[in-house]
């Protein structure tokens, strides 16, 4: 196939568009694959609809493999099946909410796992139907407050969105793991950098729950990876190794120091490193004791949570969050502390809090036998040697402290580093949420009824053209990876020599009769315009009928690496032929 | 390809969908293909979504080898354009409005006119990048009134919407011919019965337009036809063939009579025949004078209006409608009446209109030297023999009478016959309409702007699904054209013996290896289910593996005629390929 420059519905431009600041932006625009129509809403160009196009191809050819079903549900959706869920007020002001000319409710899908469950629901009732996966590769709409790097996050978007149905827990593992694999094949073959995290559930409940990170250092998300290892993990998923436990058999008794003016951790250390104990301390061996309070959804009535964690680091909100997820959590008043008088703020110990009864969750750092400095719950005064599992006995851990470049790995392999990254997919052990809403259930071999368990899985296609040119671009223009480039070959004529013209025209058919599709610059600009588009454009390889054509050669070029080699003319084709079918 | 109903995402329904009241509605819900979500709004099931993709394919093929280039725009729009137009208020309450976040106001797209001007204003800007035509592939959305028929007419629904832009009339002239051309090419593969109609253009202004619709008598556009051409037009759009004049030389000199009590065409009618006259008059020979007002856009005042036509025909409101837009019209009152006294009702004859500047249209059938009964303008009398051309002039033609079965063909090729049909297809010449709107010009080649003109050109993807099978159906289920059918093959297991089974299971893997995409039913399922599912589900070639296995054969049956043929094992495959592939 051919498609003539000439006629191309495309203007390059040669200025950054004025909102943009990620590469991928600047040049999916610049190159003319994408036109901005309103905040976070995009139309696609000609060359945008062709690397979408093959991207969604890889992902349907993939989920069809695996055996997975697709179906398609409208965009335009009634209210009620998201009120039995309550996502029709959870989702807040990120759902689009519109009425029709009666007045009914109905909204933009911003995901279909109601629909998905229904239908089901509405098809399938016995056990023999189970398992089954269906998937869909349809617009999506979220009201982003922040739409931002043009199709990296838009308001209106094209995803993948598939749910696996399974009448046990291991059904459901099975479909998970069928699902990572799908997925690891599908961003190998787009070319993509990236690394496959251990998520927390987030806002949708359920269990088990990966993310697939496109690294990339303007990222929206950051991770953290092994040095040793291929462990990588959202902040939030990161499991604090404990250090072995400690015999307490000879540790030396706790004391309590008069420790006046030091209600920091900071002047804490200072003034013990001061007072001549024969040791130096540092933030590390302090235990500070955060209190915040604590309620299920839909309780009424808060609750105290005390964290212990070590004096140097601080407590990761996201983190909490994550850990006490579904509760939610609030920071103590002036009130709070009044009320409870044992509280004596910048001083407070575990005695205090394990005596009135205060909830204790600590830092999996401190184990069995570990010595700490802590308050004695009176002003101006601290105990040293306050030994955990002899002085005081928590209430269990909490991963609540933050996670550092440095800290341990999880998994043993080495330090952990801070990397940043882009959500391509998010595959989801959802459980029974949803089944449970909807009372999905398959009668059973044995007459009874079997709550069914779901899974749910998510690729951005449309995200992934701006994914794979944020991570494959030079200073000149994109790189598009050969599976998802918008043409083959980029071919250009250099000069208004007729002969060269007509040298391009016969390898331009040539090589279109031998299955390659052709981007062919047939227009009368100058070679610097041609060769600058080319290179804006992206196309793995461009081929170039120049002055070498009166020496029997064509010039092919690598856009990637910059190589260029004369090829004899009629080793032209098979020389394509060769770097693109590898 | 395999997919075997074991596992297929499929539950046939044995009854008909209690809202559904055409075939292709009770047929694709049965038959498993679409499923109701809400009012006009249906999910495609996986058998569905093969077929739509099917159809996009044709549709998408025959749009790239004319030349068109595909591009995407969003489905949430933002206002601005749309005011710009006007048509944010025009399109009433069938369009969806909503708002964001912010407040900002947006609609779901119902076209996009505005979006492609606007794009093509974008990136164009000389002579020399025209002509251009632009196309999409997308989901639209349209707030019927009374969305019916399953997917004939949802409220979001796939559409091909194209536009050509073109630097004047006669590049119009020749991208609506190509559009024309390739929209044949579209049907036909499509295995459609279709006419062509001269359409009006309605709403959307413009000039030349033609309709394509499909047969159906369940379909809700009128249009007539030639029984000697394929002429072929909407009602409204109906050309009425003028009788040639006649010399007025000779004619009888027009009387007033005193008629009484004859206010009506038939008591009139009554009274001549009954008056010895010396000839019998039917409702043919009178001339009657409908009055209406109309009144411009935004005009404030009504103009009077009288339409003369023969006393035996109505008018039709939707061709007056036609013939005055894009003014519109309303019936007289009383009071109007009693302002114009020389308004006598019942015996209003062109004296009175033409004396007192009533304009005055006729219908074309009131040629110069036809003689006519007609008012008086006096209460109980009429005036005979009033002749066109001698007695009174009018200011004009109309096509406002009704079109009647029987009616000679404007082509004077045979006569006119009703028929019914769904449109399927529409193009259109916009012309310079929304080029105006946002001042779409070219830089001509002696430097001076050339506004742009435009077509339109639409066809409803998703509703040809069930068009289709509309006209492609028998009691027992649907009967899929082979470019559209789901599977090439349905093959279905009769009985339970483990040798039908392995010579199935070897068949199906044959005819993939072939090529062909296969429908197995390998279900543990009674003959009966199966034979009825496989009517049903509408795959044009049915075969099955049963008793005659024993004897080397195997049934190959045709879905639409019913023919059995017994092919011996291993002929099969050849067989069934030279069906499929023709």
């Amino acid at each position: 196939m051919i498609t003539r420059m000439s006629s191309l519905f495309l203007r390059t431009l040669r200025e950054d568009p004025a909102d943009a600041e990620v590469p991928s932006h600047k040049l999916l625009v610049r190159a003319g694959y994408v036109r901005r129509v309103a905040p976070g809403g995009y139309s696609w160009l000609p060359l945008g609809m062709r690397v979408l196009r093959n991207i969604e191809a890889i992902v349907r050819e993939e989920m069809d493999a695996m055996g997975a079903q697709e179906i398609q549900f409208p965009a335009l959706l009634p209210r009620e099946p998201y009120e039995a869920t309550n996502r029709w007020t959870e989702y807040g002001p990120n759902l689009f909410r519109l009425k029709d000319r009666k007045g009914g409710d109905y909204l933009l899908g911003p995901t279909h796992e109601e629909l998905f469950t229904l239908t089901v629901k509405g098809e399938y009732t016995s056990y023999k139907d189970y398992p089954v996966t269906l998937y869909q590769i349809q617009t999506k709409y979220r009201d982003e407050a922040r739409p931002r790097a043009g199709i990296l996050r838009g308001r209106e978007f094209l995803m993948k969105d598939s749910y696996s149905f399974d009448l046990d827990d291991e059904g459901l593992e099975a479909s998970y793991q069928a699902h990572r694999a799908a997925y690891i094949r599908i961003f190998d073959r787009l070319g993509l950098q990236y690394v496959v995290v251990k998520a927390t559930s987030g806002a949708m409940g359920g269990s088990a729950s990966e993310e697939f990170l496109a690294e990339a250092p303007t990222g929206e998300d950051t991770f953290v990876r092994s040095t040793g290892s291929d462990y990588a993990a959202n902040v939030e998923a990161v499991v604090t190794p404990a250090p072995p436990a400690i015999p307490l058999a000879g540790l030396p008794e706790a004391q309590v120091h008069h420790t006046p003016d030091t209600p920091t951790i900071e002047t804490l250390v200072d003034f013990l490193n001061a007072a001549g104990l024969g040791r130096t301390f540092t933030a590390a061996d302090t235990l500070k004791n955060v209190l915040v309070k604590t309620r299920m959804p839909g309780a009424t009535e808060w609750e105290l949570l005390a964290i212990g964690l070590p004096g140097d680091r601080e407590v990761d909100v996201k983190r909490l969050e994550a850990a006490l997820s579904p509760a939610e959590f609030a920071m103590l008043e002036e009130s709070d502390f009044a009320r409870h008088p044992f509280l004596v703020k910048g001083y407070i110990g575990p005695k205090a809090l394990l005596d009135n009864g205060v909830r204790y969750l600590v830092d999996p750092r401190v184990v069995e036998g570990t010595a700490w400095v802590t308050g004695a719950d009176k002003v101006d005064h601290h105990v040293i040697d306050l030994v955990a599992g002899r002085d005081f006995t928590p209430d269990g851990t909490i991963e609540a402290a933050e996670v550092r470049a440095g800290d341990p790995a999880p998994d043993g392999s080495g330090i952990l580093e801070a990397a940043r990254g882009i959500e391509i997919g998010h595959i989801f052990q959802l459980g029974r949420k949803y089944a449970d809403a909807f009372s999905l259930d398959a009668l059973g071999k044995d007459g009874k009824p079997v709550r069914v368990t779901m899974g749910s899985y998510g690729i951005g296609v449309s995200r992934l053209v701006a994914v794979i040119a944020e991570q494959s671009h030079d200073e000149r223009g994109i790189i598009w990876p050969r599976n998802v480039s918008p043409y083959d070959v980029h071919l250009a004529v250099a000069g208004k020599d007729e002969t060269q013209k007509a040298a391009a025209e016969k390898l331009a058919a040539e090589l279109s009769a031998a299955g390659l599709d052709v981007l062919f610059d047939d227009r009368a600009a100058s070679p610097g315009v041609k060769f600058a588009d080319a290179e804006l454009i992206g196309v793995p390889t461009i081929v170039v009928v120049g002055r070498g054509l009166a020496n029997g050669v064509i010039e092919v070029k690598d856009r990637r690496t910059g190589e260029r080699q004369d090829v004899p003319v009629d080793e032209v084709v098979p020389t394509l032929l060769g770097l693109v079918r590898g």
